[in-house]
């Protein structure tokens, strides 16, 4: 590959999703928390597994989701996470490389499979994760391709690689990294839970590390511990360049010094399954931050493609985005 | 398990099917039949799944859909097939085991990995499907239960087996147990080119072996060689004692010595993926004819059953078809 600039490098768990529709007696049965993601492991995702019904396998992991998003928006993205050398692991190398995700995956040929979601979708198309991290246990920071790094305009990291010591060495390498070659480096939240776990260090690493922080309102209450939006907003933007703010279908909120710009979510014909809700609108805004867009229809861009996807069944997006953007944003003449 | 008697055993290649988007343009390129089957290698499976866009997978195979949709109509099938073992063997096994399929699904530690189709549906609706057979070419006579077969009030074959010799034996196994057993031996031609391939064996076995053939327009004409549907089918009834021929949106038609019941097709609210039609319209007839129905109320059965399949991407059932069935049988009154 030639050394051309990147618009977005994500690290990330790399995951595939096993999707099936349930209900909320399955979910009360088996002790989960509707909308939350959970670490499980080997054993319970084989039993849990063994009492869902038939499901559907997809490419996710949330920077994934979004990289994905990134190049359906006509982006040039770049992926850093970790399969094994396995049928799934195939498949997710796959749908990204499809996609033109430039990928930097390296595939384990011991240890455990590639890592598996089982997703849950409810009727009020909530979806419940069950993660098996699998092979992502082995993401260190000598994954983190500093070269490629370097290329890109924002480096993208997903909360979620706080949860395993190796792949939060390799999250701050990255960061580093970008930091060091004057690029951007920007955080997902991930989940609320997520937050909890990790709270203090997480917000040492907004203060010190990330220029554009994404959150959504559960994730950036909790990560201020304030039952204020508005007092939790103002904290963040005190803390980054840009902290980009989700509230459902109340719409998102972007803040960056003394810019206020509120977006309403889109009209949907239908809501679905909201997997994939947050990384699209992640994908939206990276998207347009790197390509000299307003923040304004940055958010506007983040909308529309949390809005194709929340509309069917999964976590990555089914229209070509840019199509889709270009005849939102510019209807064609009567 | 009890032995408790089975409404159908179905013996057939258990597939993962990897279904994507495409267009016409697509096929050309890679000249491929649009609407046919056709087996690919290893090689080309490869060449082929690195040109297509990001896929979805879910559990496949004729025989083995058709048993998904016996089993949510409210029927007990079982399934014979073979897998290796790995993670798509795996979710294969998974998908019917849940739906309460019983299994006889011998997963060979060695050898080519679990089969997949490439599926490329068109925006017709359309499928066109690309199989890699891998572990299905080690389904052999001696994977057949026999005791299995004996306790299936109807044992029920896919043509799709005629490619391989050890599977074209183990189907011939299946059927010479089950009418040692006085039980009923099913055949589904599967596709006209697979009819081309074998149409003299095919032949034969219809005139000797088979009492149900299933089939659809263009597979029965080319059985008999004729360009009239009216003509294939009048040999069809004199050589089974039931033929259940499908004609997509014209509906569908049973014949039994004197018996001729039209069915017609169910109305739709979308037409999206055909891949599955054939393999629900033969579920919901198995179910009906194991459970006392008539042959109209039989066809009715296949017809809805094809119809919800045909609704949505993927070949089963996403429904509980027994209760579908029920509330279109059974409107309730206003």
């Amino acid at each position: 590959m030639s050394s051309t600039e990147l618009d977005v490098v994500g690290v990330g768990n790399a995951i595939v999703d096993v999707l099936t529709r349930t209900d909320d007696e399955f979910l009360a049965r088996h002790g989960l928390i509707k909308g939350a993601m959970r670490l499980i492991d080997e054993r319970e995702a084989q039993s849990l597994y063994e009492a869902m019904a038939p499901g559907l396998e997809t490419s996710g992991g949330s920077a994934a989701n979004t990289m994905a998003g990134v190049a359906s928006l006509g982006g040039r993205p770049a992926y850093i996470g970790r399969v094994k050398q396995d049928q799934l692991g195939e498949i997710f190398c796959h749908d990204l490389q499809a996609l033109g995700v430039h990928l930097a995956v390296p595939a384990s040929t011991i240890g455990p499979a590639t890592a598996r979601s089982l997703i849950l979708v409810t009727p009020d198309a909530q979806r419940t994760m069950n993660t098996y991290l699998g092979a992502c246990v082995d993401l260190g920071p000598e994954d983190i391709d500093e070269a490629l790094v370097r290329r890109g305009k924002i480096t993208y990291l997903e909360g979620y690689l706080w949860d395993r010591p190796r792949a939060k060495q390799a999250f701050l390498r990255a960061a580093q990294v970008a930091a060091a070659a004057g690029r951007q480096v920007a955080l997902s939240l991930s989940d609320s839970f997520c937050v909890d776990r990790h709270r203090d260090s997480f917000l040492e690493l907004v203060k010190e590390h990330v220029d554009i922080l994404f959150a959504n309102e559960a994730e950036v209450k909790s990560l201020y511990q304030t039952d204020s939006f508005e007092s939790a907003a103002q904290q963040a933007r005190a803390h980054t360049s840009l902290a980009v703010l989700t509230r459902g279908p109340r719409g998102s909120v972007l803040l960056s010094g003394s810019e206020h710009v509120e977006i309403a979510a889109e009209p949907l014909e239908r809501l679905v399954d909201t997997t994939g809700a947050g990384d699209l609108y992640a994908a939206g805004v990276l998207f347009g931050m790197t390509h000299g867009y307003s923040l304004a229809e940055s958010g506007r861009r983040g909308a529309i493609a949390a809005a194709e996807v929340i509309s069917h069944y999964g976590a990555r997006p089914e229209a070509q985005l840019a199509e889709l953007t270009q005849r939102t944003l510019h209807p064609p003449a009567l």
